[in-house]
């Protein structure tokens, strides 16, 4: 098919996740996986401005690049689950476009660095973005999809 | 400072966002904006097959890019408040890397297209990522921030 030409932007790190987790094999995962975690979120100096009043918000969205994945699987089987799903339905590294999303809760600031809860990246993870996390959907409205199945597959 | 080199990825569109809002004028802003218009995510032929089983959730984290959108600025007032706030600290589309993230409804999908309801998006705005939305912040442990403050003045 035809290429797809659009303005798109050269991705900048604007900072550094300072992780306890070293490789893949360290960090949670399945059912059940909690993220608690602490680490800091080492933003580079010249972007500092942008966290002015952060220090207000509870919990953060943090949008990470998978630094160490390989190529993209349309279709592969998470951890979660011995079936297999779409890459757009799991949280799988091997993305199109390796974006990682962690929310994170914020313990405190320390001028360029930021102590959160919850991270789940890689040390040494590059930060693309940081936004607050305003709202939630309420959980009785939520559907999960084959993670809820397969959580009642595995017990 | 010394430039930071690290692996990054050239960021391709896996869809487009077919929106009602043709310019960014007519996206409800500010305090109490609801986000309730309905628009279709048209995945890429060749990114179809990622969409397996995401028919499943009830709600889908959207990631895509500020195409239209300027230089970025580390402080600025957003359309909620009439003070300043730094970018990491708002929904801005003046981001270092202009990356946006919204929650929407999924209401249906029909092959290539996810028919959904919360976009904040223009039309013709490129998808970098889908992901399931798994989880959500208890609203009693979720502190928002100047925003809250910013609604109090403004009643």
């Amino acid at each position: 098919m035809a290429e797809v030409f659009v303005p798109m932007f050269v991705p900048q790190p604007i900072g550094f996740v300072s992780s306890p987790y070293k490789d893949t094999g360290a960090i949670p995962k399945g059912p059940g996986a909690k993220h608690e975690a602490e680490g800091v979120l080492k933003i580079l100096p010249e972007f500092a401005l942008g966290l002015t009043d952060i220090e207000g918000f509870s919990h953060l969205y943090v949008i990470w690049v998978f630094d160490r994945s390989g190529d993209f699987e349309l279709i592969g089987k998470p951890p979660t689950d011995n079936r297999p799903h779409g890459v757009f339905a799991t949280r799988s590294p091997r993305r199109p476009n390796p974006i990682g999303l962690t929310v994170v809760e914020l313990l405190r600031r320390e001028n360029e660095s930021l102590h959160v809860r919850g991270v789940d990246m890689l040390d040494g993870t590059p930060i693309l973005d940081i936004k607050p996390y305003l709202s939630s959907i309420p959980p009785e409205t939520l559907r999960r999809g084959w993670l809820s199945e397969a959580e009642t597959r595995n017990g």
